[in-house]
């Protein structure tokens, strides 16, 4: 496991915790277990436990939570489903936990505008069940059954950003408690608007470090009239990418693109009880008319054929489709699982797409020299791809091994002209990337911080040390 | 005319004026004629002028500028094409003006990545004709040919937006010049990113208040395969608006939809020398496959049909297209021109699209009380609109009148949950406007202004004043 950076762990000042039972009642915790909970990763980072836990109900209540932390100089730290990747909510310096996953009201649907409003603590799948009735959707998915606020902060993305962008483009406004406790609205709920500082996008990747988010108006999408999905797999990883790249240049909308890599089909097949051939595999959507739809399937059939590819399976029944994003979504679990006792860690660069099949070619040469069990998917239409590890957590070399096989990949991207991170964030585990990616732009975020937050206490220690 | 906002305007201190000689040379003005020409806007501000212009050749001669000018205090305002229209570029404490116009390289085409890099004073059509044989294309279009970095610089949006966005979404990375002088780099060319603050959206929409752009690279999209326009006038505009709102529930990816009131349709004839019925009318733009956009201007003429719509001028002769969208470019113009000697005033409220049919109407309203000559047109998809007045400048009773008639649109816009700007910025001319949309929001826009330029050198007084 991996220790994080931990500094100036102070003690709880006497009486605060009063103070914060004064405004969530029995809702804050001081037990072990639900700390542990608070302070776990899904990967690889050790937990650090917060010194206490509250579940807040109300915009008004986190900004009453904010002032006493600021007061009693104790750092405060957001917390959603705990699904992050990068350690992004582990409370390096103690402090306070606010868990939001109880503000989880849908405030008001605009069906003729395409958006809604919602609390942080709303996840994805509940959101998108409640849209249902209406024709509508909400597109972004990174899988887990994330909180929309953790989605925020972290700058999610997922299967779906290829056509419908990532969760900078899915916001149009944020309600949020700032250091100074006070509650602002980033923007109003029209679809453009070029008043003033971008705000809202400033706080889409923050991850909590410049104030807490506790609504977020989104952009929705009509469920489409159709919606296809299909398989493919090829001899070749270039055959696969080029297919993408090809599709891409004749503006085929294609909603999702993911690549598997033979190590992951195997995986899934094993999880998920599937038989698809264990070779570099690609899963397609498409959405549109019936009659735009069976367009695009054979626009994207004929390239697969041309690159190589095998049958080119598709289908429009709903079940064929729910079973094969069931076993993209279980694909990290199915990762794991290969291994007994294993848990995951995983990589994240994204690259300009005429770079990727050869990141991914180099990537794969490289891991071939290690013993640590890894598998290849990622959201090719991006340039995005992790690497998933199976690491033994009682290994500390396995550990060293990964972390040097993922700098060589990070250094990889970035002689590509790519990033450390398309979609997890910088957290805990790539602050030394962020810096070989942004050089003196990390100075500037350094300057917003401090005019922002200006005691450093807002989940302090992640994307930089100040 | 309306006087801007002048503070604190101090003689540029001595020897000065040789240390920016020693950077630029010969490119260094001080002449009346090019001050003057700087000090301008299109629209109704008073000319205020800089103390001396340069035209820079580099970000090298960019990032000494700014170093002798926050070394002496002496303010700078990057200028581009001086097409902004909200004072943006109005230099109101005096200092230098940086004209990047002269740094027009495109610096490199990424034919299969769909992106590219280029100068900040690349002008949008340069770029297209530049781009047109590779089959790309970008596709913001604010009609007036700006360039890149002052379209960045005031999140700029324009007629394809309802499509393909707005510049913030455009945009993957930029080069600024900071205050300290620094040359960072807000992103790498990776389509997506999660890696710390996204600087890039803060410096887009920013009006050189925070640092100068220098180099843009932007997303581009292939030219489709088809290309239709098309033409429908409405007995109400509400029927106009509710073709637009069902095509949008539909799903049509329309790539323009343009709506033109009465007034501007007369305006347009008399203008362009066309001949259409003087009526509220759509303009559109399909884009796609021959059949995709076949399917898509059926869908849409059905939606014409059903909402009152006469009939539906459809044509796929490239000719036709330009003849139409010429006349839209020249729609401001063609305003203006209806008054002899008048100058144009602009309105540029965006609210919800579900209320923009009623905040058009009232708008109408609100008009139809006043002698001042206006027309009304608009991104309509977006539920962005403009109203254009061709006040007399020597009636200061009519600036006073049509200041009034936008004060009371933009808290119609706020009170539907719009913008008082969708795409023009804030300039001079909104600052009140900015504090009633946002309130304590403006509050951390100061914070961040005051933390990266602590001087408030960087275009100062506009945006809020500090």
């Amino acid at each position: 496991m991996t220790a994080p950076i931990t500094i100036d762990r102070k003690p709880l000042p006497p009486g605060f915790l009063d103070e914060v039972r004064a405004v969530v009642g029995e809702r804050l915790h001081t037990g072990e277990a639900i700390r542990l909970q608070h302070g776990s990763s899904e990967t690889h980072y050790d937990p650090v436990l917060p010194d206490a836990v509250v579940f807040a109900h109300s915009t008004e209540e986190v900004a009453a939570l904010v002032k006493l932390c600021v007061a009693h100089e104790v750092p405060v730290v957001p917390f959603g489903a705990g699904t992050s990747l990068e350690g992004n909510v582990t409370p390096v310096r103690g402090g306070l936990t606010i868990d939001l996953g109880e503000m989880n009201a849908i405030v008001e649907v605009n069906q003729e505008d395409f958006d809604c409003t919602v609390q942080a603590g709303v996840r994805r799948e509940q959101l998108n069940e409640y849209l249902r009735d209406q024709g509508l959707f909400f597109p972004i998915d990174p899988g887990a059954n994330a909180t929309i606020g953790g989605m925020a902060s972290t700058r999610a993305s997922g299967t779906n950003a290829v056509r419908y962008g990532t969760m900078r483009e899915a916001i149009l406004s944020l309600k949020v408690v700032t250091p100074e406790g006070k509650v602002i609205r980033t923007a109003r709920r029209a679809r453009k608007s070029a008043a003033g500082y971008d705000l809202t996008r400033l706080m889409i990747g923050a991850e909590g470090t410049l104030g807490i988010i506790t609504e977020i108006t989104l952009r929705l999408h009509g469920i489409p009239e159709a919606i296809s999905s299909a398989v493919c797999s090829f001899e070749s990883l270039k055959g696969a990418v080029d297919t993408v790249v090809q599709s891409i240049q004749l503006a085929v909308p294609v909603a999702r693109i993911e690549i598997l890599d033979a190590a992951q089909m195997r995986a899934c097949n094993a999880y998920s009880k599937l038989s698809y051939p264990e070779k570099t595999t690609l899963l397609f959507e498409f959405h549109g008319s019936e009659r735009y739809v069976q367009e695009q399937v054979e626009t994207v059939r004929e390239l697969a054929s041309g690159n190589g590819g095998d049958e080119f399976l598709w289908s429009n029944l709903p079940e064929e489709r729910s079973k094969l994003w069931k076993a993209r979504h279980e694909a990290y679990y199915a990762a794991i699982a290969q291994r007994t006792g294993a848990i995951g860690w995983t990589t994240d660069v994204c690259v300009p797409i005429s770079r990727l099949a050869e990141c991914i070619v180099e990537t794969q040469q490289d891991l071939a020299g290690s013993a640590v069990p890894s598998t290849i998917l990622g959201h090719v239409g991006d340039g995005n791809f992790h690497v998933i590890f199976a690491i033994d957590p009682h290994a500390p070399e396995e550990m060293h091994e990964v972390e040097a096989i993922n700098d060589r990949l990070v250094q990889r991207a970035l002689g590509m002209d790519g990033t450390c991170t398309g979609e997890h964030g910088i957290g805990i585990g790539k602050q030394r990337h962020l810096v070989d990616e942004l050089g003196d732009a990390v100075d500037m975020m350094r300057l917003i911080k401090r005019a922002i937050d200006p005691k450093d206490l807002f989940n302090p220690g992640k994307i930089f040390q100040l």
